[in-house]
């Protein structure tokens, strides 16, 4: 991982500011002949796309995506695959609005990346962020939808498990849910005090932070390349990757602290195909490497920064200046985040498993 | 960050198994002109060092560093300094009883690696876990004491906040308490509640997992490379690659998501050298890139997979067997990572640091 | 370098297809202050692109060049400067004609890729070579444009110096000549020579080899990284990975093989600024690193692969044919690599300086 | 290729000065299972190993090489086979004999890195050339030793084709003369005037070049990974950055740049087995992908930089001197060059036919 590309056989490299004119990704390394159409794409990003609800941003962003380069027509079917070339996957930017964000040009947006962008480049692209705006993750999504074709057999899917200080009650935890209700809740029980907080954090000009948990099943044992490329690795710099993440947890994660070795310990036994583990504390992963069992993660989001409510700050005139944040904002970005947390599960997992089919066996 | 090999300015590549001659690194990339002695290294090596106390496992190393290569006289002092290539820190076996292990080698052990080392290569060093031994972190703490060379300014340091279900009091966190002390507890309130436990534990055949907090204070404003080489990506990386871990927070972390963006606003003012915080939420990094407050992070390591009560398994002849782990174990492997964990995050920043150098100014 | 990235501080990640929508490349790790814009870049591609005399491929593209992200005002100016995120720049194909390619989807031509591409990877997009077409290195010279922002000081210039048997007199070459011929020819007496070859080539639909050699001045001594970045290590694998390099030399190259110790050496004396050398056999890298001597390399180019006689070859389907490769080609491939040759050094030496910045001193 | 780590999946980190305790390498990446003892590699280390002839350097060097990690016991044989660790080998220095050194420990040598390295680092181990010595090639001849391991059925030779001016006749090219003289000649023909030429070069106190052609058989069509992964951009990189290496072709090369299309033309037919080429100007290599035939290069070395006539060169302090380099030297670098040319030809090799099983098919 460095920089704007990560992985390390599958690789993205991701591009584009919030309000440039397009934004994108260059996917290399994707093995040839798997079947690859812009709507393959789009079914992703249309989950992630701006503008669908009350609890999110008002911006209209169609993210339409483009193919650029990387697929051609297979000589058989005529429908196109990937040709093992590098794939250039474009977005143009819509309804940008620059002029909603010119008075804060110079100011210091408390919980942005405003200061330290500053800090590091002595320049930034003020209007909506810039590169440290959510609206790249639509590069990672389109990315993440070429990562799902790598891995036959792989089903990812993630919930948001906490908004605020509202969690599930997980003995009601059901997977079918989560596209029933607005916020990927996997807990219907939940979804009316969700709506009743985000409600009021809307009407308060506040916001609030989230957890997300992601599974993803099918993964065989052997996955993963201690010591440094070890899957938990992987998958905790992508995860905190994403804008906003502040933790991520593999398994029982930061719970396992408190629990004794016996309570800790997956045993195991034989099933009809090999060996079973009798719980999954681990999370999936042992060692670096996955174990057959769904490898699953959490990771924590902190609340939106943008909000009205009047904040201190300072500018880059070192002015002491108090600040409210308006503009078109997720109050809980946690929402949004849920295809955002599958699509970087995915490209970890399709690189582990070009790796693991290079160098292992 | 790639298989054995950390890093990417300042880089580290590991190698050796625990009952192997020896074990040791390759230290790439660090700059030239840098006093450096064996016991420079030497003094981090005895922190982590085994056969110190009656909660540690009783294993007798002294690891003692050779450097190998990369060091040369001073033509002004005459002492040893980095000459800016690669530097070969090896650091021999001595007290392996490798017949400790002979009769697990086809077991596996429940929370141990056997079994997905199996699985991935076919083949593995049973002795003491091979190479997903936690013997191999002397390499780490070795390295990162040739990392903190490389930051001046910038102090590193670690505590055990919680053991099992026992966390510290944070009215009474006190940085000096930390040294007196065999659990690193920044808290003297905790200590005599951890022994106990810790009494107990161990005369169960039992163990307990850990949360370790570390900080860094003197990082200016700045470093980290957005997006995928982001700091916080880069630390959580670095820090789930450590043996155990099992989950990372930056700053508030997983506390962050039940905020409101009130709450979690880190807001600024000006001081007398430049903007200054009023609180530190976001544990010092801002869209991936430091913003000058300290760097602190939390880690969740789960408890030694290696207890004496039985534990149902299998072996690699597909039979169910019940298994008990005997050898000599830390009970906590929590507290002598902390070593580690301030380790891994020096060889983060000095990345970071030369990183920022090249590109950025 | 790896796949289609190459660099490691600066890094080019080059996509694209000869007949596909477009082709671009996406530059991370430029830093940021940099004035850029699409002329600076343009001015570049303007010196590659085809239909511009009657020694080249006669498609016409304007090779028009945009930039979508990593550029913003500079607060000062006005004008675009560069903000340390990945600049995305996209050239669009307005003249692919793919129906010209639809006989040979099957065939292998002799000297291009299309059986290697098929035993790679099963699928290749064969309308005008695809990925492996020459086409591609318009994104290289965008990317070298950049480049050359990042390198203050440095002037790269690059000549043809022999074009199939015919090389320039060396007592006549002089740099001011190469703008002065359709050849980049630093000899004007080999011009009427070549004209006439070329001319001969092109009527028998035949094609020639190509000679080119590279100057960097304003390199100061301490660039390359050794032992495997070493500067020479890098310009051979990025000169050699142009379309139909064959060969790379370093200073005197294969010629130094003949030569005795005491020719070879290039001794040194002090000048009013430090050292100065007294010939520069070495090519300007001793060790790997620069010298302060010009950096000079020499690259070898085949024929181009398509010509109009018959040649022998098999298709996809086992079968032999007799195949003419009709279509618009260069005779000589290495006229319209001069400005690819530039782009791939400044390249190399833009990494090399940030790389150095980051590491040494 | 960075620093001193080359190659992506199958990757060498070499370390260690001339005259230093040590040196060595860390091979991860290697797949497991195969077999390997020191005895494998010591066989091609005493191929390169000095004091064997009276044209070769004098001191004694038995480098012994010691497996120090990854490799374990096969639970079949017993004997001892890779795990997927990293294999860490070491050299220990017998022979350095420091004082020869001292005279020139502030002076540069013409030809050598001394000046270089202290540009660039401002400090260097100058007893023996420190890193920049030949010596290093000892680790890449014992990692070679493991790529060949890591392919199999692909045979790896070198031989001197140039010394001096003196060529080889290429009509009586035979692969197993080689072996039969000290000089690697293919041609048993010219062993007599090599004999005398360096006879008289030693006499002198002179040097001189060389010319060394390698080829790989049994490489399968599919292997290199384009475009800046090209099986050929990555052979340049790893041969240029042998020492002394000033030049590297591929197939024809240099030559090629003379030829017609018609005459490079690589023709096709149908074997018995698949396609076959009808000649290999090509050296094996199409579009940076391995095309079955064999793979072949050339590299040009310069003449050994130390002899004994005085040259005129500066000293760390800026004052002019006379120098002549003492101690003991090999009038001619390329002859023990050939086992390295075939080492990093084949880690190069066994790095691209990991990288193609991970990601192409």
């Amino acid at each position: 991982m460095s920089h704007n590309t990560f992985g390390h056989l599958f690789r993205v490299t991701t591009w584009g500011e919030s309000h440039g004119p397009a934004l994108g990704c260059v996917v290399d390394g994707c093995p040839p002949g798997l079947s690859l159409t812009a709507e393959d794409i789009q079914v992703f990003l249309d989950q992630r796309r701006p503008g669908q609800g009350k609890f999110v941003t008002q911006r209209q962003e169609p993210d339409a995506v483009r193919i650029l380069s990387g697929v051609f027509e297979d000589e058989r079917t005529g429908g196109p695959i990937t040709t093992g070339t590098p794939i250039s996957l474009m977005i143009e930017n819509v309804d940008p609005r620059s002029r909603d964000y010119s008075e804060i040009a110079r100011a210091y947006r408390p919980g942005h990346a405003d200061y330290t962008y500053d800090a590091k480049y002595g320049v930034r692209d003020y209007r909506g962020g810039g590169r440290s705006s959510a609206r790249e993750t639509a590069a990672r999504v389109a990315a993440g939808a070429v990562a799902r074709k790598v891995l036959p057999g792989v089903s990812i899917r993630a919930a948001v498990v906490q908004i605020g200080p509202h969690a599930i009650d997980r003995s009601r935890f059901d997977w079918d849910q989560r596209t029933e209700n607005p916020f990927w809740a996997p807990d219907a029980g939940i979804v009316e005090v969700w709506e009743s907080h985000l409600e009021q954090v809307r009407k308060a000009g506040s916001s609030t932070g989230a957890i997300i948990e992601v599974e993803a099943t099918g993964v065989p044992a052997g996955w993963g390349a201690p010591l440094y490329g070890k899957l938990d690795a992987e998958l905790a710099a992508a995860l905190m990757s994403i804008n906003a993440a502040k933790g991520v947890e593999i398994g029982d994660g930061f719970a396992s602290a408190a629990l004794s070795g016996e309570a800790n310990a997956d045993e195991m036994r034989m099933g009809p195909e090999g060996p079973v583990f009798l719980s999954n504390h681990a999370g999936g992963i042992l060692g670096g490497i996955s174990s057959g069992q769904p490898v699953t993660a959490r990771i924590a989001f902190k609340p939106t920064s943008s909000i009205l409510t009047l904040r201190q700050s300072v500018n880059a005139d070192g002015e002491e200046i108090d600040l409210r944040t308006k503009g078109r904002h997720d109050p809980c970005v946690g929402i949004r985040a849920v295809p955002v947390v599958e699509a970087m599960t995915a490209c970890v997992l399709a690189d582990a498993f070009l790796r693991h089919r290079g160098q292992a066996g």
